[in-house]
């Protein structure tokens, strides 16, 4: 049988390509976990070899054939196959259209960009990155040149991201968000402060141990990962057996630990979730980075931030922090949810979350299309902060060079996940909600295992089966709308009223 | 120019080389320190399809052709070069007798047989591997195949470790060692029991810390490098500026966490001290498994089990652990050079460790030779041990199954190397000595720098630049004997006999 054949040929090739993935992965995890700073050099320079013989194989002619011939043989083969050739076809369309001298190039300058931003956030200065974003932008945009049909330079990184998307579909959603958001913010930061901590006294190890406990009753599966410290916390799928998290801690807020720990724990449950069946396959991963976030939202806010959530947790805390006592859930319900206008996006709360990221999709649409320089890159950041969030950036390091997205070689920093996962976790948990009738009931009980069950089978298990937009209006029942995530954090913030208020 | 050219060709080549080689490397790293359970399959396969694209990279017709030509160019080239081109055609040349789809058998065959061996330890159980193990005698002697030539099947394999050393050679070394061994192990071992350990009852954590403090003191760079914990410490090198040390730690003795890291430090210097132009070459590592351990045994015997070691080093213990105050210097060098007839071979004691590795080479060569059978090996092991250590295993899993060697997938466990790395590490420091005269003094105040730097020169910094005999007789003055190591032990424990009388 040469269907057969062809099959076992492009497992053959899968299996090469994940191996290859898998190790610029655990590279990857080991350079924000564990690796000594003299490893540095040396790992950049073998994350772009391995990176480039990724895209060697990627746009190997050989593999193309392949694909054509699978993709004639239609309703022979199995379904999961079939998919699997559509996705892995538009992988390689994508991969072909850059040149692998510049894709090692991107690469190789991303570790040099990405060592010097730690020493630039260190130092506070942007001076120390300046000429390398320079450099990473004009990378960019000959990128964004093997695109020339695109519509706006960003488009072709926003749909590799975030399948179906472009600049013309973000930008009202953005603008509709925006505009909600503006006045809600004046509306609750108005309000008194509210405590804005849960303040402890005990180890950073002591935090992640109860972190990892939650995540753990959340569904997150250690004998199938681990949880280390980094600097900058993500999720990260090793092998199909091996998703890891890492957490963040702040000395005398557990908030930090459990939060971040939560939210990875999303993004893991995701692949943790993956149906065996697509084990090896082009298949296997989140569908989107949007899709992605929505899960990592659902557990950290609809989820973690509830107050049906506290009723469960806040024994739990206060049996492994005795100095949280005196907190009740309701109290603790306002600590976790006050709104504040802040400089740090990952330190922002729900409401002011997505003005952080629209700010950062702004200026990035305007660097690729040549309206703003690197040079004016801050002063532009200082002053959308100013307008939008109504704060000044003290510096470069809680300016525009807090997060590591612009400084791993390109530009793009795939920010408008974040918000369409925003928006798309609501309407998910919506209906969940549906389906699941008593969820508050299940939460407050602990009980996560309906949620877990009704998630995989409806999000995780298909991996990249379903295009993400596909997939939403599947599982959402409607197209992607604002309205309804507007709706929640109205309810939330301006009906209830209590997250605001002063928890005196 | 055409050597310019055909060097940046080469350049090239070994970058890719490196590349994958420090992902293996990462690969092996992680899975004995923190990879989870679930990730065992997938990391069998992923390095198993590493090992496949680096064997295809040594065996391609062009680098072949390009090491030709180089080769040809004779003086033409800088020495460094020229050294790389003999060195790199060797391995080639060892690598092109194997085939690659064996290549790809035995790694993935290695990673099954690791995961059963780590379950047949824990069982105690060795008919959990035996089959494996059949099928590894099997595929060894399908690579000793490859060697037609060879005078023993073993040769090749000792050649690819020790380059130099055949059985032919080892065999009377050997035999000189054990019989001037077993009449002093019967004269020692009849004296009184020494205390036998540093009892301490603080935590692993701090017991790793003052380990690497000793480290540290005796040169290992931590910007380089990094401490972790494993089951089966070794050291690692990931890339030139980031070589790894683990470390293994009993509850209660505080001997398993110095001496295991102190070893494993002699193993990280030797490869942190590569001069820098050797970074990327082919000569970028120690040059042979017993001159590797020569490093390991000097720091770990010669230096850290001697007198004026502890001298400098038992205030700082007892600084840590204060319930070791009741030691004196005398007290401390008996507990950490007691000779005991032991069934492990990593606790042995100096004294009886290269009984427990003659065991291991004799009973290798036989299954090598096809006079052994798996099914004999238990009981073959144990009636050596009761021959030649007078102590019989109580289970498989502190007899035939202690070492990891034989479980990788090919059965040389390359034991040969710890004999020769303890002959030699006596013979080398013996030099070192002569050459720095008050060795005892500096070691006793703490002052390793001396020797680190003669160390560096005359060893570490030429990494394969040199074959190791040939290293040996230029560090040494002399070929390899067994006879200055023999004067060592005697010296130590016979006419001293201070380590093993009794510490009360």
């Amino acid at each position: 049988m040469s269907i057969d054949r062809d099959v076992a040929a492009l497992r053959e090739r899968m299996l090469e390509l994940s191996a290859l993935n898998a190790a610029k992965d655990l590279m990857a995890w080991d350079q924000m976990t564990y690796m000594p700073p003299g490893g540095g050099p040396a790992r950049g320079a073998h994350g772009a070899v391995i990176g480039r013989l990724m895209h060697e194989r990627m746009v190997d002619p050989g593999l193309r054939r392949l694909l054509e011939r699978l993709r004639t043989a239609g309703d022979a083969l199995e379904p999961l196959v079939r998919d699997e050739v559509t996705v892995l076809a538009r992988d390689v369309e994508l991969a072909a259209r850059y040149p692998s001298a510049l894709v090692a190039e991107v690469a190789a300058h991303g570790s040099t960009c990405f060592d010097a931003w730690r020493v630039a956030r260190e130092r506070n200065d942007f001076g120390v990155v300046a000429t390398l974003l320079e450099r990473s932008l004009e990378l960019t945009q000959r990128l964004a040149a093997c695109h020339p049909a695109a519509a706006h330079p960003a488009d072709p990184f926003i749909d590799a991201a975030d399948e179906g998307m472009s600049v013309a579909r973000l930008e009202p959603l953005f603008k509709e968000l925006r505009d909600a958001l503006l006045p809600m913010v004046d509306a609750v930061a108005e309000r008194g402060e509210p405590q804005a901590v849960l303040p402890v006294h005990r180890s950073g190890e002591a935090q992640l141990a109860l972190a990892l406990r939650f995540a753990v009753d959340l569904g997150y599966d250690v004998g199938r990962g681990r949880q280390d410290l980094a600097p900058h916390p993500f999720a990260i799928r090793i092998g199909h057996g091996d998703v890891r998290i890492t957490s963040r801690v702040a000395p005398t807020d557990l908030q930090e630990a459990l939060f971040s720990t939560i939210h990875e724990a999303g993004h893991a449950l995701y692949e943790q979730g993956l149906s065996d069946a697509l084990d090896g396959t082009a298949l296997a991963s989140g569908v989107s980075a949007g899709v992605h976030e929505s899960q990592s939202r659902l557990f950290e806010n609809l989820v973690a931030r509830s107050r049906a959530f506290w009723h469960y947790a806040l024994p739990r805390v206060q049996a492994a922090f005795p100095e949280l006592a005196h907190l009740d859930v309701e109290a603790a319900y306002r600590a976790v949810n006050r709104v504040r206008r802040s400089l740090i996006r990952t330190d922002a709360d729900e409401l002011t979350y997505n003005l952080h990221v629209i700010v950062r999709f702004d200026l990035e649409l305007e660097l690729l299309a040549g309206n703003l320089s690197v040079a004016d890159l801050p002063e532009a950041w200082a002053e959308r902060y100013r307008s939008d969030l109504g704060v000044v950036p003290n510096g470069a390091a809680d300016g525009v060079l807090q997060d590591l997205h612009w400084f791993g070689g390109a530009i793009p920093g795939h920010f408008q996940g974040y918000t369409i996962g925003n928006v798309l976790s609501v309407a998910i948990f919506d209906a969940a909600r549906s389906a699941l009738g008593d969820l508050d009931d299940q939460i407050a009980a602990g009980d996560f295992a309906p949620l877990r069950a009704w998630l995989r089978e409806h999000v995780h298990a298909h991996g990249r089966r379903y295009p993400p937009l596909e997939l939403a209006q599947r599982v959402t029942g409607a197209p992607l709308r604002v309205e309804p995530y507007l709706g929640y954090l109205r309810a939330k913030y301006l009906d209830d009223g209590a997250p605001t208020a002063s928890a005196a």
